[in-house]
């Protein structure tokens, strides 16, 4: 059996399962979103600043994606949002039949909005179709400008770059990085995206994302 | 097929040509490393400074895998040492056959040691093996020190754990990173592994890497 088949079968398993849970979405009329980065560069952090910062107008529910532990879930549950941890016990990305499993726990009925935060990884999970309304890429500064060009593929595919720890830019630190070569390498490869520069630590630009959000449940009511 | 039946036979594959590069390194007793880390952990920066500061006592090869361009490889060519690129065009990992077409453009007779440096991925890179002497994860003090418990198997793996960048630490800037955390979590993986907190932009700590590479070329000597 040849390679590519493989992968063919794989990825079309997957995409019965991306199928069903665009049908179960659709039927909550419940934007989702899969957050794709590197380890550590602040996914779980945005998350937890979103929540608390929109709690009273947009009810956040997460999926959390991690090799193993539940350190990011408990984060979530700490900031009063529901969350469903799934641990792949190594493999590299979250598959749409485990996000399937995992959204039917999800208190839908309360929630306005449900992320998907998956497994560190700024290489895998691009090509896994889980079902959301749209992939968001974090990329912190400390990780350099030349992310976009030197793994595309996630940037080409998504709706949002969330460029985070800008703080780290502002601050005394020195850490090199051109926001204008990724904002131009970005767009390069994908013309829409949406570029919020933020710090999930100090609150910096993160109005902007929060307006962006709320179009998006305002769209689907 | 079951999964774990391609995977069985995928992992075979690649150990006939980890086998085949174990055997042509021994035969020019030069040791290799293979880095893996995280995208933009700075292990090209490491890899430049270790070998301008090396300069004129151990002569460095380096293997550089990326997704696409070669901004790694001109990097370390600029450090005046012989690379090699391999585009992997998508693969998040590299393989032992792509590294053995690699290995084959060297110039072995004017080397002391090589490295592989891994694509940016904290995940899939640890499961194939190489042919190498030994594995070295990176990690950026800004990805958090959680990283060990979140992505066991690569720090499980490794011979050395370089954490990176504590120039954030002891700067200006506000990262919150329990080095003796990593520490504890690293070494309950892994007993034996060697850990040196460096600073590849400021050189800090990297005498103790040296220290440990030297003495890698003087035992196969």
């Amino acid at each position: 059996m040849a390679k590519v088949d493989i992968g063919k079968k794989i990825l079309g398993a997957n995409e019965v399962y991306a199928g069903k849970n665009r049908e179960l979405l659709a039927r909550h009329k419940t934007p989702c979103f899969n957050i794709i980065s590197s380890p550590g560069s602040g996914k779980t952090t945005i998350l937890v600043r979103t929540i608390n910062d929109l709690a009273g107008s947009i009810r956040i529910g997460v999926i959390e994606g991690d090799i193993q532990t539940d350190i990011d879930a408990e984060r979530i549950r700490a900031a009063q949002a529901p969350a469903v941890q799934i641990n792949t016990q190594g493999a590299c990305h979250l598959s749409a039949a485990q996000v399937n499993r995992a959204l039917e726990k999800l208190p839908f009925d309360s929630l306005d909005i449900v992320f998907i935060e998956n497994v560190g990884n700024l290489v895998c999970p691009s090509a896994f179709e889980l079902g959301e309304n749209g992939k968001i890429v974090v990329l912190s500064v400390a990780e350099g400008d030349d992310k976009p060009a030197k793994y595309p593929a996630i940037f080409a595919k998504s709706r949002v770059l969330l460029v985070n720890k800008m703080d780290l830019l502002t601050g005394g630190a020195q850490v090199d990085f051109d926001l204008e070569r990724v904002r131009a390498d970005a767009r390069k490869l994908n013309q829409g995206i949406e570029i919020f520069p933020v710090s999930a630590k100090t609150g910096e630009g993160m109005q902007d994302w929060y307006d962006w959000l709320t179009n998006q449940v305002r769209a689907l009511r």
